[in-house]
Formats: C-alpha cells, sequence, structure tokens
C-alpha cells in the first residue's frame, strides 16, 4: 500500500497519508507574539491547509492530540479550538501540559485524519 | 470510507471509528476520590464500555498511551492495569509523565483499538 | 481483520500489527549509562529490529511521537536522528518534554509505521 509524503524535509515530513489515513507532524505557531488563542487559531489553520493539500478537512479528522507547555491556557486554547471545530464532526481529543521544543511555543497540536 | 463518531459534544467526541479502527479520546476518571488505582480502573472500564458499543473489546486493543499526571503513581496505575489487561493480548503501550487539564485527575489514557 | 501481537508479555506486548499498519510500544535504551545520542541510537536500533520484524522498515514508517525526559537534549537526540532518518522518507514527528518511567531513561519514541 503506497505511503504519500507532504513537505518532506531531512528530519521530518508534516504529512504522511497511508491507507486512507494522513498522519501530521505536531504542528506549531510560527508568530510567538501571539497568545494562546492566537497561537492555537494559528496551528489549525495551518492543519486546515495541510488536510486540504491531501483532499481531506476538519470534518474528517480521527484523532487530535494537544500538547500545551501550560494549563494555563485551556481556555485561550479552546477558545480558538471551539470556534473552529466543526459542528457534529469533532475529534476524539487529549489534552496534556508538555513543554515544547521552542520555549516560546505555547500549544503543539498533532492530529489523524481520514482521506 | 466512511467515518462514525460517538457521543458527539460541541468539543469533542469520545470515539470515532474508520477503517476497521477505532480511535478514544483521552479517557478520565469521574470519581476523582479515588487513588491511583481506582482512578485507572475507572478509567479502563470507560474503555470497555466504550469499545463495547463499537463492537469491539479490550483483546482488540492495538496502542495505549497512558499519562500520569505523577509517575509516583506508575505501580498504583499498573495495579488495576495488571488486573484489566487480558493474558494473551496485551497493547503496545507507552506512559509518561503529564500534568492533566483537570489537578484531580491522576491518570488519562488514550487507545486506539481494531473493530 | 486479523491482529498480530509481538513480544508478548503480561503488560504490554511491543509491536502489533492491524491493517497494515504497525503499532509500536514505547520504545526505551537499555544501556542508560549512554548520554542522549547514545540512548537515542539504541532506541532508534530497537525500532529497526522491530519493524524488520514484521517486515517493514525505517523508510516505512508513518509517524514518531518523542519523549525527553528534558528538552535539553534535543540536540544530542537529533544528532542520533538525524544520521539514522532515511533521505526521502522522514516521518511525521513531534517532540516534547516529558519525565519517563524510568529517571534514567533520556528519551522514550512511540512509532506507527506502515507494512
Amino acid at each position: 500500500m503506497d505511503i504519500e509524503r507532504f513537505d518532506v524535509g531531512p528530519r521530518l515530513c508534516e504529512m504522511v497519508k497511508h491507507n486512507h489515513t494522513l498522519y501530521l507532524a505536531g504542528q506549531v505557531p510560527e508568530d510567538t507574539t501571539l497568545d494562546a488563542k492566537g497561537q492555537t487559531a494559528q496551528v489549525l489553520d495551518y492543519i486546515d491547509t495541510l488536510l486540504a493539500r491531501a483532499g481531506s478537512d476538519k470534518t474528517r479528522i480521527l484523532s487530535a492530540q494537544i500538547f500545551l507547555s501550560d494549563l494555563a491556557d485551556y481556555d485561550g486554547m479552546n477558545a480558538a479550538w471551539d470556534a473552529w471545530v466543526p459542528v457534529g464532526h469533532p475529534p476524539a481529543r487529549a489534552t496534556v501540559q508538555a513543554k515544547l521544543a521552542n520555549p516560546a511555543w505555547k500549544v503543539e497540536i498533532v492530529v489523524v485524519a481520514a482521506v
């Protein structure tokens, strides 16, 4: 069964397609001056863009693992999430606190989606 | 390929079925007065109930990601886990420490299962 | 659809095959006297060995979740990773900090692969 990789770099790729399933790399914000809501909105926008490139979209997300560098940002993250998640099609989700590779990142989201 | 969602809320759903695979949301204890063993037993009971609703069961779990708010609870979690996990059919598992969204939760478990 | 488990123990197994997909348990170093680069190289070697037993290999990894006990080891981990990851076939990856079950472990890696 074929494997298709997107945005292949030397260390990782941003998305892999295999067997009707998309595996996304942990998506992180580019503009680290934003607050938690703004960073989350940016991350979700990247996810939308990646999914679209593979012919999927946010109504077809299966699971989301959310890492917050500080759980004090839980409400801010959810403000962006709740505005974005499609009614009737929310994924299975888990949210935990974990220090992220760049200390300026407040959120990192790992998604698996159907395609 | 069809996607079926269970317990759909505004923010997340508790389980998603796609391509012979079930993706569960992070399951957490309801009774936070319980100790680590008790909370884990409750979480595993929720997992059993969810899997049953999709026609699966604990002998068909593929992977389990366990988040403990305090690794001091590792033995307590395992006491409940070892009593529950079916002989000959244990999943691939990983356990790490991470602060959870509710400080009273001692454990959160994310499961992927076959169906 | 069949489920095949590898290295089945009482608590977990090291790898599960289902529907053209392999789910590996969190792989950890055996020689904890090694530095982060050495521990990571050992973990990646275990992953190679497990994948080979199921007829897969590192060019077919879909996603990798890396847990570092200390993000100060990010560069050391990547030194081993970059030397190992196959050109043109890197997986989707996410790296966060999390305390691991054995305080001597510097790294734990969870992999999903195609087969």
